[in-house]
């Protein structure tokens, strides 16, 4: 929620000068991207969103999110394309960063979305796993079982300030998800954070996908069990089913689940919200205390858990296989 | 530099039908303004600003900036105007603030302005204060030497931990501006903060002026040296008495100072500098250690002190009257 770097207008003029994309009118700092600095670039032509890539994401990886990008453009999902510059590159350096210049979406986010909204994010879900099938980079999920365990090491000694036995849960949850964690279940492209922040509507229909900087390889029913976490539970804490339902009809009118992936599914959204209660518990763990922005409240994840570990299969979210 | 208040979608659009502006197509917080939240809206008729003022503005105070906004703009100033609504009000409620929709102005503020930007900089301000002489709203300047005094009292025991003898220093200088803070000099609408960021420019050309959160009514020439704090100083806070010049030829393009104007400079100088170099120190103190966003260092505003108390008259500045 900051711009970390700030970008003169001679360098971003220069910037600029190196794509086709006319002349510099505005630019102002946007207040999202947790990881990024973002600014709203206004050309002649139109406006652009300009990302610079700070130091906490790997330089490594970049090829493959503006790849990603470019290639799910390229087959059908709405999403930011990134623009090549006049050598042909995608990513090129601003203010000692790595920058990308990628086309704005119109749109917004939903503050609070409806069944119908779901029903269009299941459906985009499938069809971004799709299109992503013929995307030929590799990135590894470095918050899967392994990033999970690794996370309570560090925060091991510190749960408990944020809830008594949180710590006992934690542990005795990644247990569990260690013994019960599905194997060779459909695997491609996954968004990996497709919360309704990252999902933009205009006049009510579906308009774009945005922020791909979890995007990796892995289970396609992992991606589902992330987006049931996200866009099911209303601000109490219970589970919407008729969102559940609409989900799943969006997401299988594109893609059906397999056997192994609906039996799976309760496991998956136990693996789900325990990477968001560990990303979350770190983040508040980090932050000052008396920080004027607060970081989201680990425990909401602690509850939507607890509804996972009832559940005993796919029809308690709400599917109906047909 | 952060969305202090969120707002909903649906929020929006029911506040924007309120307004003669078409339909919503984008929204996204800006990372501006310390004390309000800041949102760029996107309409079908292009885009707007959009401000939630925050607890911290008096809201006593908004019809007075709202009401100069519109007084400036309908005479000549290039700044945000603020647009009404079909109850004919320029101020209205959303998300549980007071909120006001304006014009979205073109271009940037400048990292390294040359002199001839300090002209036209000097140039804007002289007309704001004639454009200012019509309005007849009224606000008292918060900080002035009063609300110095008042803001050295709440920082004393805490100032050294700053720097060394900084809380002697304070108290010697406003000891000082007690004694020589020059009266009766003329008075009007002030901008009270004309930082380079508060400044736009297109194509090389002053295109507009914002941030009017600090006016009020105070000595024209107290706010010309504001601006020569701002604009004036290199990097390492040496003074550059061409861009100086520049500030002064512009303003005196437009408006003359008198005698006791040109007298009263070093001391208004140094009434500026002690203005910036208290708040910052407020900001600094309260400011946790860890945070992500550090404010700006006070002791950039001691150094600029140091320039002011060796100055005896406007000539150091630049001045060539004529």
């Amino acid at each position: 929620m900051a711009v970390y770097t700030e970008v003169s207008d001679a360098d971003l003029t220069r910037f600029l000068a190196g794509y086709d994309v006319g002349e510099l009118v505005s630019y102002r700092g946007i207040a999202e991207g947790v990881e990024n600095t973002n600014y709203m670039v206004t050309t002649t032509t139109g406006p652009l969103i300009l990302t610079l890539y700070e130091k906490r994401v790997a330089g490594g990886d970049l090829p493959f999110f503006v790849g990603l990008m470019e290639h799910l453009a390229s087959n059908g999902v709405s999403c930011p394309v990134p623009l090549r510059n006049k050598q042909g590159d995608a990513l090129s350096t601003l203010s000692n960063r790595s920058a990308a210049l990628v086309t704005f979406l119109d749109g917004f986010w939903l503050r609070a979305p409806a069944p119908r909204h779901c029903h269009a994010v299941g459906k985009a879900l499938a069809e971004l796993h799709l299109a992503g099938s013929s995307f030929n980079m590799q990135r590894a999920n470095a918050l899967g079982l392994a990033g999970w365990q690794k996370l309570q090491q560090e925060l091991t000694g510190r749960l408990n300030g944020i809830n008594p036995a949180l710590e006992d849960m934690i542990t005795q949850e990644l247990t569990h998800l260690e013994r019960h964690w599905p194997q060779d279940l459909p695997t491609g492209i996954i968004h990996a954070d497709l919360f309704p922040d990252n999902v933009f509507f205009l006049d009510d229909q579906l308009s774009g996908l945005i922020d791909f900087y979890f995007a990796c390889q892995d289970a396609f029913a992992y991606d589902f069990a992330i987006a049931l976490n996200a866009w099911c539970f209303e601000k109490d804490f219970s589970f919407n089913i008729t969102k559940g339902s609409a989900l799943f009809e969006g997401y299988e009118s594109v893609r059906k689940f397999d056997e192994a992936e609906r039996q799976a599914l309760p496991t998956l959204a136990r693996g789900a919200a325990m990477r968001f209660l560990l990303t979350r518990c770190s983040d508040w763990l980090s932050t000052p205390s008396d920080a004027l922005v607060k970081p989201h409240n680990p425990l909401d994840y602690q509850r939507r858990l607890q509804f996972h570990q009832a559940a005993t299969s796919s029809t308690d979210y709400g599917h109906r296989p047909g």
